[in-house]
Order: C-alpha cells, then structure tokens, then sequence
C-alpha cells in the first residue's frame, strides 16, 4: 500500500512537473504574440465557450450532485449552478477582456538622461501564473481569459466542486486557443482532486511557475503561508468593515450599511462587521439595525450594541474574525476613531474598509491610517470591484502588500523591463 | 551540549521575534510621519554617520583582520576596506537620499467614474523589509536609507565579514533617528553572525516582515529558495551578457565590452560572457580580443574563439554559469541572434543583456526576446545603475520578476491602495 501511495505521489509529481515545462514554453511563444493575435484569440475562446454550453451543462449537474452529496450550503450551490443565462454570462465577459486594451509592449514612461541614453519602461508579462481558487465555475474562464489578454500562461487549480464544470471550460478554452493558432497549453487545468497538486504549484514546480495567485478563504491562507516557496500575489478573505463616524449622516450611514452587506452576501466586498461611534450609537444604531433586520440580516452584537438593540444576537471574539458572506453582520460600538482604527488593524485582511462621515479630517485620518487595497469614504463596500474601477475585468481583490493591491486586473498581471537605447555610451 | 544548543536556538528566535515586533511598531509609526519628518531623520542621519568616523574605522580594521584570516580575496578586502574618504561618501549617500523626492501619500494616478466615485491610486510603505546582503560596509547605510525615504523600517542582515563596520554604522544612523525624534527601531541590524538568524528571516518573523530583498550570490539564492515564505524582490547575481551582431559597428564593439567587462569588475552590471556573431568573429573578435588583454582582462573562449584568438584560455560549460566579479571574461562564437538568445535565456539571470548592432530591426528582436530587467542596445552594460537611470541612490538591480524589476530605488519599496471618495453611493 505505501509502495502504490508512493507512486502514485511520483506520478502526480511527473504530471505537475510535465505541466509547469509545458506552461512555460507556451509563456515563451506567447510572449511574441501580438495583442491582435491575442485578442484572436480571446474571441476564439469566448465562440468555443458559447459553443460548449449543452456539454457544460451537463458537468455541471454532477457538480451539483457532488456538492449536496457533500451538503453544501445553499449559497455555496447557487454559486457552483450554471443554467444558460450564467454560461452566456461567461462566454460574454471572456469577450469583455477580448476588447480591453492589451498591456504587453506598452511603454509605461520613457526618459532621457544626462549620459543620452534613451530609457523606457515596457510592460511584459510575468510569465506562468498559477491560480488556486475555489466554488464559482466562472473563475476558471475569467481568469484564463485575463492570462491571455496579459501574455502569461496559467496553470488553473480549480476547487473540487466544480472540477467537471472547469474541465468542460478549460478544454473550450484551449480550443479556442487552438483554432487561433495560439499555444494551447497557454491554458492548463489541473485534473485531479488531489490536494497534493497545490503543494506542488506552490513550490513553483522547480521554477515553472513564477507567481501564485490563490482566491480563497482561511484555510487556503494558512497553506500558502506555510508552504509556498515562490511569489503570491494573495486573494484572501475579505473580512470588510463599515465605520460609522459620529458626524455620519443618518441616511447615508443606513443606506450604505444595508447596501455593504445585503446587495450580494456572498463577495468578498461585502461588509461583515458594523462599528459605530458610541457619540451616535444611541441614536442610529436602532435605525441601522431595523433596516438591515428588513432587509433579511441577523446582527450579532457585543454588549454595548446589545443593550441599544435588545434583540440582537451576541457576538464572541470568533464573530470579527468571520467572514459569513451570508446575511449576518457583527456589530460593535466603538469610541471613536482610534478604536475604530485598533479593531480594524487587528481583525482587518487589508480588502476594503469604509468610513461614513461628513468630517473630512476624520475622513482624512482613515484613509491615511488604515492599511488595506482600498479605503472608501460615504459608499458601499460593493463598490470593491475591477469592472467598478474602469479597470474590466477583475481576477480578485488583492489583499497581499506586494506586486499588486485591491482589484488585480490584466494590468495588474504584467511586470516591466527597461529598454535602454544608446548611441555607442561608455561609463566615464 | 544538545540542551544548550536547544536553549541557543530557541534564544535566537526570541530575538528574532523581538526584533520584528519592534520593527512592525516603527513601521506604524513611521507610516504615519511626515515627508518633511523623514527628510530631518535622513540627515541627522547623515551627521551621526559623520561623527562616527573614527569609531567606524576602528570597527573596520577589525573586519579587515578578519578577512584576512578568512583569506578573502584582494577584491573582496578591497570592497570592505574604509578609509576617510569612504566614511564621507557613505554620509554624502545619505545625504542625497534626503535630497529625494519622498515617494508616501503621493497620487500616482486619480479618476472618476460613472457611479461618480471619485478613485485615487496613493503610494504607501510596504511594511517592514528584511534586507540580507553581504560585503560592502556601505550597503548597510544605503540600505537604511533608502527604506526610511519611503516610509519603511528595515532589518539589516549584513554579511559576516563587515559585521563590525556595520554595527558601528547601523548604531549612528538609529542615533540619528532618535535625535530627529523618529522611531528609532525603524532600523535594526541582526547582531549576530549566526546563520539561522537568516532562516528567521525568510519566514518572515511570524509575519512581522512583509519583504525579503537578498543581495548576494548563488548561495543565497539556493537558500532564498529553499527557505522564503513570504515575499522576495530578489536582488541576486549579474550574469551578464554581451552580444556583438554581425551588424556591429567594430569600434563601438570594441568600446562597449571593454567598458562593460573592466570600468569596474566588481559590480554586478560587469559583463561577464562576449557572444559575438560567427558572421563578423573573424574580422572583430582578434581585435575586441586584444583591447581586452591590453586592458588586463584575462579570456576564456570556447573551441570556435580560441581558433580565431589561439593564446585564449580555454571554456568549460562552467564558465557560462560564472559571474567573475574580476577581469575575467569568457567568450563564444554563436550563430547569430537566435543563438545569442539562446545562450542568454540559459545562463542569464535576467539582469542586464546587452547587443551591439548597427541593424534595429536585430535590435527590436533582442529588446522584446530577452527576459531581463534591463536590455541594452548600443551602451555599457555598466549602465545598470539606479543613478545612472536617474532614479536616485538604489538598493541593487532586482533580477526577479515580480514587483519591481531593474535598479530598486525609493519609489520600488512602496506599494500603493486604493482612496475612494464617494458622496453617498450604494451599488444597484
């Protein structure tokens, strides 16, 4: 038995190995594609979506089995569900990034300096991405598609749940790529379930892999940090604050709080624990409160929220550490600015946090203060989002300090050389 | 003895720990001090180092006896050699670095959109930066300086060799932060020569350093390999290139390796191989040859060289791999560009590559194939430099490809987040 274990773990190695060597060699063929062809391409990937949806379908009802075999939650099944207004979703936004600007070969700045060198910043790409995620069938397309559009290859690890549903997808999107004579292997998708193949992409499969991007939740977290050996640009959980200042106004702080939580529970913009200045508690947490109970959210509250709204639940340490991505929201009073700011640094994921003032200077104070890829003042948390931003698409929201931060987008997914043009220059 | 290792270890990583958490807290505060603060700390910095003349150049003669019981080498005693002059160009280092532009708080780039959210991309710090280099005592002081221009604090990791030195230096330049009234724990230098205090590093303390920059050799990157768990902009050797295309104007030809293998050895933008087109070997390479061996360049060619340049020493495939940091080069005759490509994508290390050609259209080819942080067309390759670039003083030439690529200045050790200014908006 430990023999077969131990080839098995060989094989899977062999197959990982296999793959990173194949992921780079279409990088490298990529690499000198031109954005027309890439853009080809995109569009051919989006037509073999379109084209795959009866056989997709299909995959994804075992998905869906799987998963209430596996007693899912219902949220999580209404994100792994494709019907056929979700599949032309996917093939639509895989045309979306077809029609975005291509990065690769842009001259970022350009300069001349005192030796007459002429210097410029060019976006390249980063090379092979690998990308962990988990749930939504959708992130197997997006994603792929915003590889291309920004010349890199991935290797994509799709959650077990959806596996079948990402397999159908993964193999359009490679003939899409195909029918464009581009690399197909541009494109991979991991194929087993085997956990053992996130140990390997995240040891950069002996240097196939030059960056890790994972999208996930607390445990995916504490694996990246204890095993990863190459660069991550970190999609975690977004554990989002809404800080209501005491020169909140009323209105805006009960339209933005219901809007932070309730337009859609399950993204990782969505806000999870309310803090109210205790100068305003008495007054609008009441009002808050209602209308997010109205609007189908329970409250867990420490004891000071508590004591002002009577029938809401208690909240433990746990709650500010949990992302629900569900109807439910914790809620603290704090006094001031500075408590706001402690709770948010202890329990923040450095997401997206907002504060809801009409004091500029306490505005001022939070933006400055508070470290996280986006700090919104008088808006909703939902706000977070590359489409949003003007930026397109969107493969997450960066939660790590380094590369890229808040919405990743094809941009985002590029680095930079300097190309230096002399005239026969020696160094004095 | 094992308990007393046991007690040993476990005293380190205390340290360590300790030493992180008081990084994390003079990273908070710092984050939170003006430009105009940081500049006064920069140059009460620069006037500690200056005082601390005499006391840094008695360290040093303790470093160079040590050296030279170790047998370094001519070159390396050389690099960790202080004498008054160098004492003064450190400080005048630091000096400059305050004269900088400070790259925290600054807009890069701000917008609206059609939700009417008013989004402004702001440059912060990127945390604590764990620097691990080796040699040169000044590094420790260019270090330091460039992290507090941009907002960081920073743990010192020198190499053994300048321990001595850099103690004495790392001592001014916190004085000098004291004095300024800024944290003075925002620059800390690892005092002990044990390597373990490495391994601590590369994991990042228990998250209390957010990057790793390495500055050094193959060694240390093995190690950076094995061993990081969190983030790296890696600064590792310069394996660089020189291609003389067959459209090669011959005194530029000339000029431009000279200048790029001799100006200076020891520097990691020395060329270190000469590929030069079969198509011109014959006419160019006996007179490129002999420039060198006049300027005292020792060569190693492969069999077609050493047909053309009979008294040249031979080259194993080893030497392809080797940096020399001395005057030393080694020299292959390829088969023109897609052979010079080929050779620079197996042994280049992605820092600097250079061609020299009169054709650019062969040049356009070269920019855009060569995966390096700096291509060269037509000057020395001894150019790399973050001054030279106009980028101010610089912490190395990042030679990974995430984050920051090429020379590593000020504005390359921050990241940035996201403002968003709204007015009330909730999200349809």
């Amino acid at each position: 038995m430990a023999d077969t274990m131990q080839t098995s773990s060989d094989t899977l190695a062999t197959l990982m190995q296999d793959m990173g060597r194949r992921a780079r060699t279409a990088s490298k063929a990529l690499a000198r594609t031109t954005p027309e062809a890439r853009t080809a391409g995109l569009n051919a990937m989006a037509e073999a979506m379109a084209s795959a949806r009866q056989k997709l379908l299909t995959a994804n009802t075992k998905d869906m089995q799987y998963g209430e075999e596996k007693g899912l939650s219902g949220a999580m099944l209404d994100r792994l569900m494709l019907d056929d207004t979700r599949v032309k979703a996917i093939a639509d936004a895989v045309r979306d990034v077809a029609a975005l600007p291509d990065p690769i070969g842009r001259e970022i700045t350009r300069w001349s300096v005192p030796s007459g060198l002429d210097i410029a910043r060019v976006r390249t790409p980063l090379g092979v991405i690998g990308i962990i995620y988990e749930a939504r069938p959708n992130v197997t397309a997006d994603a792929a598609a915003l590889c291309l559009r920004s010349g890199n290859a991935v290797i994509l690890r799709a959650g077990s749940e959806s596996l079948n549903s990402a397999k159908v997808i993964a193999e359009a999107l490679r003939a899409g790529l195909a029918s464009a004579g581009l690399p197909e292997d541009a494109i991979q998708l991991v194929q087993t379930k085997d956990r053992a193949a996130v140990g390997h992409m995240l040891t950069g499969l002996n240097a196939t892999i030059d960056v890790i991007v994972p999208r996930g939740g607390i445990s995916l977290l504490k694996r990246v940090q204890d095993e990863a050996r190459i660069p991550v640009i970190g999609h975690l959980e977004g554990m989002c604050h809404i800080y209501v200042d005491a020169k909140a106004d009323p209105q805006k702080a009960v339209d933005i709080t219901v809007n932070s939580k309730m337009r859609r529970t399950g993204i990782c913009g969505a806000a999870e624990t309310l803090l109210i200045d205790s100068a305003i508690a008495g007054t609008l947490l009441p009002a808050i409160a209602a209308a997010l109970t109205d609007a189908g959210c329970s409250l867990r509250g420490d004891n000071r929220a508590r004591s002002l709204v009577p029938n809401m639940d208690g909240a433990t340490d746990n709650d500010w550490h949990t992302e629900y991505l569900d109807a439910i929201i914790s809620v603290r009073v704090v006094d001031g600015i500075d408590a706001a700011l402690g709770h948010i640094e202890t329990y923040g994921t450095g997401h997206t946090e907002a504060i809801i003032t009409e004091d500029t200077a306490i505005a001022a104070r939070f933006f400055s203060d508070v470290d996280a890829g986006i700090v919104i003042h008088n808006a909703s948390t939902q706000y977070a989002d590359g489409g949003e931003f003007g930026m397109g698409a969107e493969i997450g929201i960066a939660t790590g300090r380094i590369h890229a931060r808040g919405p990743v987008g094809a941009q985002q997914l590029t680095i930079f050389k300097y190309v230096v043009r002399g005239t026969g220059q020696t160094r004095p």
